[in-house]
């Protein structure tokens, strides 16, 4: 049955829908600075009381070791399946705040556009379910579907710290036929994209002390090593001049893909082109006998994002600054074990410090890629969703980033997860003057509720495995 | 004669001293930051009006290209020499400030020092001498010399902007057969030491600009450069494992000292154990061959003292930032020229500057070298002065920082500058918690009193030329 009441409220309450989201992009929920917990916490509660006023059941705001988990669910579908979505109402930081041309978190709309941290890289991308689900509820009073809903403040942090031993504690109370979430890519504002895979991440920072405190350039320079200095020359040695990353055994479990698999990828993903005109870079690098998007996706990657010491305000002041440190992410591919690469950097790290200052590798986060077979029907539903929203059938796309969340889907929950991203390439998600493209925000509700309608079809776990599904609340 | 009544009064009002060297100390005129240039002239203003009280003429607030020189005199002296006394009152910014365990402007006696930035550098140092011309000008209504005090806002520039044109327009007005300057540092509280030789400075930025705008490391990492890794690379093939600078050419005007002079230096400069002690380092670096002491001071040396770009918050932000920057100060030695040295660095950046991004060289502060010869009259008067008010005779010692008027003087007045540096060598100047020993402030008042006297001996300008000096006004 077509969803056409749900599809014409989705229309007609456009403008309010962006009023919302608006709102919900207002509160400057950064994961990583602790000096934003309430506001991480506010942002929870107004995204709580906003699920509850939609119609969802059961809304709850779960603590966890770190930032709280909003959970909601409507199962009253009887034996239809239960799909869980995951979003995540925690942003990035603003840094560089300068750069941004209107202030990240006054969102405001220009031309087709909304801006604000978060507009995309979450917030947006969450609401599109979310108004999807309010356009089924408060038209049919129904969904055609069970949802249990899972909305964590702490995928930034780049772990996900909570959610593990959530997911844990919760495992039956969680059962769910498939996973959906939208915090992926698409290639263009009309070319929708399925994620099939992501790369996993290993955060860390490379510490190194010098001298007790801080000493005069003038005085000591060219007598007392400089730790930044030594920061710069250990990252410089991590990887070769074409971006192969130099510490011995990393590439040993690196996955070789078939010819297959390859010549998929080059039919379906974006050329080397486009990937250089979405960066704004003039040239690539990298990798030699792999395209671009096979460098962002199959092949791992080291990027350093931040080095600290010294002095980084206008002007000189010249200091050999006591300690400097280097903020490092390794975008891990299959089948690299985070914990097997962490030791490898550590070891490398103890034999290439020298002598003369003290090298520490301080561990921020580590996630395991994640894969999901092409052809599973949860996915082939959501090309089918896509085809309605968008008009087109979205191609099959691999994503050089990281979501913690789908790995452990993957892992503990048995399910899959469909990776339904409406973030437009040019949507500068983690960077100044992230936007969020609203014709795709208005297709991306249409395409939840069309998906909601063909995920109806899936076979259910309860029909696989012949159990009787519980009502079990999570703790 | 013996200046009693000068001393007298220099040890009876030390606690006023104090009072009053905190009231200059609690201006926070970083003269780098331009958000501060309202505070460097308020504290010119205080310096200006403070040197009319102590009884000196001519006091003026003279404006240059960036902040203001107080300018003051004494010139009833007749026919006895003229000493040109400088100093500067502004001072480094703070960062880290969260390292300080006071409040960097509001300054403390905690024993025997007094903490705060510029309590030391130099505001304290230069106060040395503003407290040895009250004394006498409060008990003898005058002084043993003539005088000119220049105090500049612009030091810690780099380059002293506004002082070198200051002195090419008013070479004649501010003729004096010595300049003495408080700014460098002794070996230890009873260890006093005369500086004859300051190293030269070119400070510049490093800029690496990449993609457009910020990327998210996970969608690109792998296939566009980073320029912080970019910065990373140049800056750490700036110099080989032992700290030689690698740049071509750049060695080729060091001049290479006589086994003499090397020896002096060995006799009187500092240990490498006492350079490590001052450094709180455990072990020494940089090119063999060499003492740490000759490292430091007749060889040249490069610093990293900042890198710009990416994320320097806590946590990780995942981005590869779209340019990246680092701060470098070259130290220069006798007879390398800081233009040419800037020329080379700059062929060097075009040479190893990769094609994926394009990368700058901004100068910032450039100053040569200064040398003076130890066995002038005007440093056997400070010996003297030395062994009158720390009962010791100083050492003569080499420098490795930069201050430019000193080669101004020697350049454009053609006078040598005394250094009579009252800094120890654990006083943190340019780094948190700097202080000043508040004994060694005393002493030092006592050894200008002294120097002041003596210097009524030396051969004056006058008798050499014999040309009487013109009362004139400087513009």
């Amino acid at each position: 049955m077509e969803p056409l009441c749900a599809l014409a409220y989705a229309r007609r309450y456009r403008s309010r829908f962006i009023d919302e989201l608006k709102q919900f992009v207002r509160f400057p929920s950064i994961s990583n600075q602790s000096r934003h917990d309430p506001d991480v916490r506010r942002c929870a509660s107004w995204l709580a009381d906003h699920l509850r006023s939609i119609g969802l059941d059961q809304v709850r705001i779960i603590s966890t070791k770190r930032h709280p988990i909003v959970y909601a669910t409507w199962r009253r579908a009887g034996k239809k399946p239960t799909l869980l979505i995951y979003g995540h109402y925690d942003v990035q930081p603003v840094d560089p705040l300068q750069e941004w041309r209107t202030p990240p978190f006054r969102p405001v709309v220009k031309g087709e556009n909304l801006y604000g941290r978060g507009a995309c890289d979450d917030k947006g991308q969450l609401f599109t379910h979310v108004k999807a689900l309010e356009s089924y509820l408060k038209t049919e009073r129904k969904l055609p579907v069970n949802v249990k809903c899972i909305f964590e403040g702490g995928e930034e942090l780049g772990d996900s710290p909570g959610l593990e031993s959530f997911l844990n504690r919760n495992k039956s109370a969680l059962r769910a036929d498939a996973a959906v979430m939208s915090d992926t890519r698409m290639l263009g504002p009309n070319r929708p994209a399925l994620g099939y895979a992501q790369r996993g991440n290993l955060r860390f920072e490379l510490e190194v002390q010098g001298p007790r405190h801080d000493l005069h350039s003038g005085n000591f320079g060219g007598a007392i090593r400089n730790p930044l200095e030594v920061v710069c020359e250990i990252v410089a040695g991590l990887q070769d001049s074409e971006g192969r990353i130099t510490v011995p055994g990393f590439y040993e479990k690196v996955r070789e893909w078939s010819d297959d698999e390859r010549e998929y990828m080059a039919k379906s993903g974006p050329k080397d082109a486009e990937i250089l005109r979405d960066a704004g870079a003039a040239e690539p690098w990298g990798e030699p006998g792999y395209s671009l998007y096979e460098r962002v996706t199959i092949r791992p990657s080291l990027s350093v994002s931040g080095i600290r010491g010294g002095y980084q305000g206008t002007g000189v002041k010249t200091v050999i600054p006591a300690r400097a440190s280097a903020k490092i992410s390794v975008r891990l591919v299959p089948d690299q074990d985070p914990r097997e690469i962490e030791e490898l950097f550590r070891k490398h790290f103890a034999q290439v410090a020298p002598s003369t200052v003290s090298v520490k590798m301080r561990t921020l986060a580590a996630s395991s890629s994640a894969l999901v077979n092409r052809n599973h029907p949860a996915l082939e539903a959501a090309a089918f969703a896509y085809q309605k929203g968008f008009g087109t059938r979205p191609v099959f796309l691999r994503s050089g980033g990281s979501i913690p969340a789908a790995s452990m889907f993957q892992k503990i929950l048995g399910i899959p997860t469909v990776l339904m991203g409406f973030a437009l390439p040019d949507d500068r998600i983690h960077a100044p003057n992230e936007k969020f493209h609203l014709p795709t925000f208005f297709r991306g509700i249409e395409t939840s509720i069309w998906y909601m309608a063909a995920a109806a079809q899936l076979r259910t776990h309860a029909s696989r495995s012949g159990k009787k599904s519980r009502q079990e609340r999570p703790a």
